[in-house]
C-alpha cells in the first residue's frame, strides 16, 4: 500500500522541523517545500534543504517567487500608494497568499493528499493559508499541528532532541519576519504600546545619528505607474535585471540614510490589535516617489478616489480576500488610473528623511495649464477679471440658497 | 447727502492700500478691517493701523480671530487628520473663509453698503470671499478692483505715488503668506514641478544639516480629540493659556528640528494645478500624534471610514463649501469618533523627522483585548487551537464558493 | 446543591419545546423568555406562555421590545433609507440583535449561569446571538443544541412524544418569520434563484389583480426625519400611540394595495447567497416617502454621502457589528442629517405602486431659492446670461486642461 | 472675402430658427446640424431640414448618433445601475454632452470659425455645450445668443415674422423633451414641489388605470452586462437589430404596462433644485433586470462598490465632468466588473410594477455553493455545528474587545 504524500511549507524552524518528524512518524511521505519571498540570505536555502533531508523529507522544492510576488502584488501596492493605516507598507500578509499558492502548486505536480503550514492560531497567518488552500485546492486536505495542538516551543525541542536531532541553543529575543517588501519585528516592546524598539533590534536600517550627513539625492523614473529605473543624482543607476532588484537596492540604500523604520499598530484578521515594528525604506520611497508624480499627472478626483479604493483594496488583500472579484475590479481601475503616470521624480534621501524634490511628466497638468494660457502666480490668459468675478458670483449660489433654506420660512 | 460706507479687509500691503485711495476718491467712507489669524508680528498691527489712518480709512478695526480659527477649523482638522493630497495642512483656503465672515460681521456692525476685499481673480482666495460674503449678507455689494480690473503692481505703486504716499522699494522673491496653521511660500520655482525652493526661501524652519543632533522628546496629551497639552521629555510644559499656544508653540519647536517643510501641488477651485512650499510644523506634528492614539483607541471601520470622510471634509472646506449641510453631518461624525480618543502620545522630533514612539489611553485597545485574555505574540486564552481552526475554515468560504462560480457551469 | 439557571429564548415552536424538556433533563432550572418584536398574533402570547409551562419551565418571562426595536433600529433605519442589496428592509437581522439583548438582560435579572437559543448553525441568526451575549456578558455560557448536535425535526419531534408531550402533525410548506419590520419566507421557490413564490406562500399582502382599482392617498408627516402622523387625504389619520403604530398600520394597508412583496438575494454573513420572500409595506412607504422630503431640503452631497454611509450602516447592523463604535458615528451622521428633514410627502398606493406624487417642507431648497430669486423654467433673476457665460467658461476650464494634458507633450 | 462659418445646432423650434436668421443677417454663413440622439419622430428630419433651409442655412447636417449614445454612455448607465438620486435614468444630461460632441465633428468638418447652441442660461445645458466645445476644439467661437442676450419667445417670434417667416400660435403647456433615454416633461406643476403632473402631461406611457389587467412577462438576457435579448413569455423576441432596438422596444411596452413614470427631484449643476417629470420605461426595466442578476453572480462587495462608484460616475456625467481621466478608470471598473454578468432574467410588467420573478446564469453563486455542498435551508455539508460554534466565538471577539475598552481602565 502506498503512503500518503502531505507537502510542507518548510522554513528551517523548530515548528516545521517538528511537523516534518511527526508527520513521517505518522506514516506520511513528507516533501518539503521553501518559498523565497525575499527573506532569504544568500546560502541560506542550502542550509534549509539540508535540514530537510537530514530530518526525512523525500522531496525538497524551492520555489523562487520574489518575481511573481512583485509582478502581482508589490506593482499593485505602488500603484495603490497602498500603507496600511497610512503608514506601514503591509509586508506579511500578502507574502502569506502566495506562499500559500505556491505551496498548493507543489501539492498538485506531485499529487499530494494533504497540505500542512506551521503557522499558530494566535495571528491571521493560518487564515491566510487555509483560505489560499481551500479556494484552489478543496480537495486537499490541511494539516495544522501548531495550530490545532497549541504545542510549545519546549515540547517541540524535546521531541526532536528524544530523536536525536540538534535544536539550536539560541532564543531569540525579536521575532523577525524578512520579505522583499520589508521586514517585520515583534518583541517584548511590541506587545505594549508605550515602549519603543531598542536599537539593538533593528536588523538593518541605520539610526539618524549614524546615517551620513550628506544625503543622497534619486531620479526615479516610472512608466505607467510601474518603475523603470533609479539613478543617484551621480548617475549611477541601481541594479535592475529582476523586476525587484530596484526595490531590494532602495532597501539598502535608503537602510544606509535610516530612511525606513516604523511601528505598525493596526487591527488583525481575527479582531484584536497587533503593534509591530518595521523596516521597509524600498516600499516606503518608491510610494513616496509615485505619489508625487501622481499629484502632477492625475485630476483630483482620480488622487481622492484612488486613495479610497486603494487602501481598500491593499486592506482586503491584508485580510486574505484574495478570490473575490472585486480585487480584478480594482486592478482593472487602477491600471486604468495608470495610463499617464509616466515621469521622473527628484527624491532626497537624508537623516530619515525621504525629501521630494521634483518631478517632470510628458503628462504633467502644470504644463497642460501653461500651454493653455494659465500661468500660476502670474495670472492667467485664459480668463478675464469679469469672467472671474462672475464665476465667484456663480459658485456662491448654492451656498447661499442652503444658507437661506436653513430657517425656516413661515 | 450722507456717503456709502465700505469695510475694506486691510492688510496694508500694496494692493489694499492703492484699494483704500482708490475708494476714497470714488467718494466711500472707507472702514479698514485688519484679521488676525496668526499672521502678525508682534506690533505690526500698529503699523497697519497707522497706514490706514494714513491712507485715510474713517475707521480701523482690528480683529483677533485666532482663538476663533483654532476652536472652529483646526480642532476638525486635526480630528479628521486633514492633510491636503496626503500632504499639506491646507494652510490658507480655511483661514479666508474666517477671514471673510469676520469682514461681513465689521460690515453688519457699521452698517455698511458693501465690502471689498484686495483677492485677484487668478487663484482661489476671491471665489472664498465672495462665496461667504453671498451667504452671509445677501445685500451687500461686493468691490473686488484687483480682480475685475487686472492692476498691475506697477500701476497701483504709480497711482499711491502720484497722490504722495511712499511705496517700498523692496521687491519680495517670494510670496509668502503666514498663519497660525503654516506659512505658504510661493516663488520662481514652485511655477513648476521639477525646482525644489533654496534655502534662502524658507522663513522659520531649519534645514536637516543645522537641526540640533539630538532630538527632543514629547508628551502630548489628548481628551476626546483635542490637544490638552505638550510636555518636554525634560519636564518642560509647552504654552497653554489661549487654545492656540501649543499648536504655536510646535510650529516654533518643530521648526528649530527641521521638521515641516514640504511643497504641496495639487488641484485649484478653478482646476489648474499650483504648487506652493509650506512650513507648517506644528500642524503635522498634531496630526502625527493624534493619528497615533486613534490607532490605540479607534476601530478598524472608524479609521478607514474617518480617512474618507475627513479627507472629504477637508477638500470641501478647502473649495469653499461652507454653508452646506454636510459639513455640520461631518463634524456631528468626527466628534462622536473622537469620544474614546483621550490619552498621551510620545513622539521625538529628530533631524526634520517626527517619530512616534509609543502611546497609551483608557480606551487602549491594546489593553482591552489583553484583559479579555487576548496576548499578541504570546497566545491567546481567548479561543483554542481547534476554535482558530474552525475559524480559518469558515473564512474561506466565501472566496473558495466565488472561486468555484468563477468557471461557467456548464 | 442549587440547580445552574438557564434562561432560554422561547418560541413554543418545535426547536425550543425540545430544547427546554432536553435541558431540564440535564438538571437546569429552565426560565424561558419571549421577546416580541412585533410577530405575535393576538392571543399568541398566552399559547407560547402555557406551553413553557406545559413543558416545565420554572419561570416564564414576556419582553414586549416593539417600542425599543422601533426607537433604537427602525428610526435610523428610516434616517438612512436603508434597503439591504437596494431593494430588501432587512426584516430578520436587527431583531435578532434586540432579541438577544433581551433574553442577556433576563439573564442578568434572574442570575442565570447560561442563555440558550435554538438557532441553527446554518444561517446568520446563531452568530448574531452569540455576538451580543459575548459582548454583553462574556461570563455566560451559550448553549445551543440545535446549532451543536444539528438535530433534525424528526428527532426533535420523536422525543418530546416519547416523554407524552403533544407536537402538531402540520408540516409547514414555508418558514415564515414575522415581525414589526416585515415577513419573511423561504420555501421551495427560494431555494433556487428561478422560482417565483406562488400566491399561496404570501400571509397577508394582496396580489395587484386584487387591489383595489381605486388606490389611497396618504399625507405623511416627518419631524426631523422621524414619522409624526399618517393621514389619508379623506382626513383618517392612522392611529399614532405606540411609536410603531404608524408602521404596524401602514403594513395592513399596505398590504391591501398589493404594495410591499418582494424577493430578497444576498449574500449572507457566513458567505454563501441567500434568497428570501418578504412583506413589507410599512418599511418600503415610510423609505420612499422619506428619501422624497430628503431630496426637497438635503444637500446633493448629503444625499450621495447619506446614501454610502447609511448602506454601510445597515449592512453592518446586518452583519452584527453591533458594538463597534463606528455604529454610534454613522448614528451621530445620520441625526445630525435630519435636522432639516421636517415636512409633509403626498403618497399614492395603487396596485403595488408607491406613487410620490408632491412634498413640502418650511426648509425646502425649492422655495429657498424662489425666495432668492431662482425660478425653474422661467429663468433666474440671480444672475445674467452675461455671468451664465462666464460660469460656463470657467467650468470648462479644468476638463480642457486634463484633455490637453492626454496627449504628452513632446 | 469669404464670410466666415458658423455650425448651428438646430431643433427647428423658435429658439434656433431665431438664432438662425439673427446670424445670416450679421454676416456668417450658418452650416445647421440636427443632431437624433432618439427624440426624432418619423418624418420630422424631414421638416427640421425644410425649415432650415427656408430660413437659409448653407448646409443642413442630420447625424444619427442613436447607436453612439447607446455604446458610449447607456450601456455604462446601465452596467452602472444608475439613477439619479435613486429614481431618475438621468434622461437629457449625457445627450447633450453627445450632441456636442457631434455639432463639434460637424464644425471642423465643415472648418467652422464657431459653433452655436440655444441653450438658455438658467439651466445646466449650456454648461454641457460650452464643456464639450473647449475642451474639444478651444479654437472654435462660441456664440449663444439666448443665453447672452435673454431673449424672450415673445421677441424671438416678432422678429421672425417681421422677415416674413411663419411662427405657430401654438402655445406649448409642457416643455417636452424627448430621447432614447427617457422623455422629460416640465411644466407648472414641477415648478413648485407639491403638485403631481395631470395626466394630460404624460406623453406615452398608460396611466396604471388603463394598463392591461393581464401583465406581461419577459425573458431579458445579458453578456457581460449587456443586454442581448428580450423575448415575452409567449416565444415574441423584440426587434434587436440595432444596439438600442430591445430599449426602445422597451419603452413602448413598458409604458403601455404603466411603467416608467416618475418625477425627479434633484440639483442642478448651478446649484438650485428643479424638478421635472420623465417617463422612461425601458431603462427603469433594464436596470432592474440587470441589477438583480448582478445579485445572483456578484459578491457583496462587488455590488455595494459598484453602487458607490456607479453613482458618482452617473452624476459625474450628468454635471459634464467628461475629460477627467477618472470616467476611464470607473469604465474600466464596470467593464472589469461585468465578466460575470452572463444569464437571464424573469421580469413582469404589470399595472405599472416591475416585478422581478427570477434569475439564471453560468456564474450563479446560489448554483456554486450547491455544488460546494451549500444548500441554503436544509443546512450545508460545508461545516459542522462545532466549526458553527467556532466561527460564530470568534466572530465576536472584535466586538467584545471593542465594548471592554468602552469604559476607561482605571
Amino acid at each position: 500500500m502506498t503512503k500518503r504524500k502531505i507537502v510542507l511549507a518548510f522554513s528551517g524552524g523548530l515548528d516545521t522541523s517538528y511537523a516534518l518528524v511527526d508527520f513521517r512518524e505518522k506514516g506520511w511521505d513528507v516533501v518539503t517545500a521553501n518559498i523565497d519571498t525575499g527573506g532569504l540570505h544568500s546560502g541560506e536555502a542550502e542550509v534549509v534543504k539540508a535540514r530537510a533531508e537530514e530530518l526525512g523529507a523525500v522531496e525538497h522544492h524551492v520555489v523562487d517567487a520574489r518575481a511573481e510576488l512583485y509582478d502581482r502584488v508589490i506593482t499593485y501596492a505602488i500603484k495603490a500608494n497602498y500603507l496600511r493605516n497610512g503608514a506601514y507598507p503591509s509586508c506579511v500578509g500578502a507574502e502569506r497568499l502566495i506562499q500559500a499558492e505556491k505551496v498548493v502548486q507543489v501539492a498538485l505536480e506531485v499529487g499530494a493528499d494533504a497540505v500542512a503550514h506551521g503557522s499558530t492560531g494566535a495571528g491571521a497567518d493560518h487564515v491566510r493559508y487555509d483560505a489560499v488552500i481551500r479556494a484552489l485546492a478543496p480537495h486537499l486536505e490541511i494539516v495544522t499541528p501548531i495550530r490545532d495542538e497549541r504545542l510549545t516551543r519546549e515540547g517541540e525541542t524535546e521531541f526532536l532532541r528524544s530523536r536525536g536531532y540538534e535544536v539550536s541553543e539560541k532564543v531569540k529575543l525579536y521575532s523577525i519576519n524578512e520579505g522583499l517588501i520589508g521586514t517585520s519585528i515583534g518583541g517584548e516592546e511590541t506587545y505594549g504600546s508605550w515602549e519603543y524598539l531598542p536599537e539593538s533590534a533593528w536588523t538593518y536600517t541605520k539610526p539618524i545619528d549614524e546615517a551620513p550627513e550628506k544625503g543622497v539625492e534619486l531620479l526615479i523614473s516610472f512608466e505607467k505607474g510601474e518603475v523603470v529605473s533609479a539613478v543617484t543624482a551621480a548617475g549611477d543607476a541601481l541594479p535592475n535585471e529582476n523586476n525587484y532588484d530596484i526595490l531590494s537596492a532602495l532597501n539598502v540604500l535608503g537602510g544606509e540614510h535610516g530612511v525606513g523604520r516604523g511601528i505598525h499598530m493596526g487591527s488583525t484578521m481575527v479582531g484584536n490589535l497587533a503593534r509591530v515594528g518595521f523596516e521597509a525604506p524600498g516600499m516606503l520611497i518608491l510610494i513616496a516617489a509615485h505619489r508625487e508624480l501622481e499629484k502632477l499627472v492625475l485630476s483630483n478626483r482620480q488622487q481622492s478616489t484612488k486613495a479610497t479604493l486603494g487602501n481598500t483594496y491593499g486592506d482586503l488583500l491584508h485580510e486574505a480576500v484574495y478570490f473575490d472579484p472585486i480585487m480584478d475590479d480594482f486592478r482593472a481601475f487602477l491600471d486604468s488610473s495608470q495610463t499617464r503616470v509616466t515621469g521622473t521624480v527628484r527624491v532626497l534621501l537624508h537623516k530619515g528623511n525621504i525629501v521630494l524634490l521634483g518631478s517632470r511628466s510628458p503628462h504633467s497638468l502644470l504644463d497642460a495649464a501653461t500651454r493653455s494660457g494659465v500661468v500660476y502666480g502670474h495670472g492667467s490668459s485664459l480668463w478675464t477679471g469679469e469672467q472671474a468675478r462672475a464665476f465667484a458670483h456663480m459658485y456662491s449660489v448654492p451656498g447661499a440658497i442652503l444658507r437661506a433654506a436653513a430657517e425656516p420660512a413661515e
